[in-house]
């Protein structure tokens, strides 16, 4: 039996119910997703993470396409395969090509692996980087 | 006494020099940076990782400062020191703003908070993700 | 075929079979969990493992529940889904509720993140904290 | 030169300003540390992270206490000294003993390696985990 | 819906039909694995990765069987599920005894434990070690 | 002012000296390194570790300098600055020649690189592998 079972709708108290329907309507999609009927058993954990993410992921100085893009990048690196799931759909949605997935994940693993030669080499930071 | 030394230009062999030299007017600069000093140890990991990333790197669906962002994030990720200043210095000289830096950053913090939320819930992954 | 398979009760050797007794005695459990099984392929890790457990996990300045709290914090950070599930189950059987579980996730959320805007910032340790 | 530099309290904006005094209220010091003053350079960042800390580290089902070890327990399986350190000081002055800490240490230390023997020998989730 | 398919081999255009031989060719096998069937959306990716790997794994100071033992020990530390099983079997095939991934696991657990350690205790770099 | 300091040779209590003569025999050195001492301040914790090492890093089916390589392999992939310096050092004690070295940290580096090439193209475990 799982710890935390998610939160269906029908079970949603009212300010739950409320964040549920502004993601469904944010995200023009008809049922919320797994991860956020999960937050729901902790609803101060829902609002705070909502709330944090439009703000985070809204368009600014870099498209949301971007920010979906670094979104994958960073979980791939973390090996979160909800994460990685969701935010590949997200960034295709908000206009992603196949061809930008590809080309992050390739900047991802190169990244991933001079991060350690990095560390096997002990590299010190050159003058021009302090 | 590091176990590997930083290869100086004076001392570099033919192919590891011509390499020096290649990344020195690629990347408009006068002086190699430690991290390719330090990998010149092994001429085999110098040339197949500058291979490498300029391969990857290189402009395509998306373009080198969005790819930099990324290699950023995943430096951030991972706190791999050298490589944050370095790409971050990189990301700039291609175009990239502090705005956008610091966007990355909060995209960067979130993205590695919700991962754990992730399993922490144990969400399980939607159908519409699979 | 996986490399090593689990090594069931009835197949275990005098040394595997003491410690297998004493782990369901401890855990007042009746099957010994997957874990210990596959551990005892080698049984010179599974004694170093379960005598080093309980050492670290008994009474001390700190009570055993909030250290298995603190385990699962670990393995969420780690995405270990096996030890998530069964430490949030020993975290609960040693006295934790829900939502002492819940604040724990939502603090192992928040550091994830602030550890990462501190490399993005590349934030020097202030001198009162040297 | 560095990318991002620490805003100073003479500096601040009005919203910064607003923050930087009740952080140094609320934590009864007279400096305001050099994360905050990162994170100032992005206002959005420092509100959103002021705040959402304030929430998840509030008195709850856990003690102050208890969050700050295992903040640091987080810390310390990410490897992020500024974090690390500023938090080991915040845990003693929310009451913990130095034995305390240690012993969090020591939990965070055996939850690290068993997360990766469950790896390295594929441990399967039993039934009653799940 | 997977973001991406695998190539299969009946699909595949010349480079990575010819890459797809090849594969099978060295390990002495009759199907291309899954995660060459999936860098094969990106052939780019796919022929740069396994040149890397072709070059990296042979042998050298270090026999092959050594370094699929140290690719374990790696994927074991980023909880790799396909990594950990593909190079498992690729160990055993190049001579790894199954009390030798025993006794490497055991020392990837060790080492995850004492990379913390040091972490939690904040330990200076001794003057030898510099 | 550190949380903790070490437990220098002229303070040790009865135990920890044991301990520290013990450690400084077995390697062959004059002085107790810094990791041994910040340990001391919880001599269970010191006693267990040491224990723990002499029993994983001992020669067995795999040679110690092997084990050493692999304990780098993880120190590097998780950037602990002192278990990278230290046991490389170790390693080329044990006989470990720098070639063997470069070896290993151009398998880390491609092992950190496909680990996470996995996860960005979701790949999934092959029939042969499970």
């Amino acid at each position: 039996m799982p710890i935390f079972k998610p939160i269906e709708e029908i079970e949603a108290t009212e300010k739950v119910k409320e964040i549920y329907e502004e993601i469904k309507r944010a995200r023009q999609i008809i049922e919320v997703p797994n991860f956020w009927k999960k937050l729901a058993n902790h609803p101060e954990t829902l609002e705070r993470t909502w709330t944090s993410l439009k703000q985070v992921m809204k368009k600014g100085a870099l498209d949301p396409v971007i920010k979906e893009l670094i979104y994958v990048a960073v979980s791939v690196t973390n090996s979160c395969e909800y994460c990685i799931k969701s935010h590949s759909l997200a960034a295709k949605k908000k206009g992603a090509t196949d061809e930008m997935l590809k080309e992050m994940i390739a900047v991802v693993g190169m990244a991933n692996e001079t991060n350690r030669l990095v560390e096997g080499y002990q590299v010190e930071v050159d003058e021009i980087y302090k």
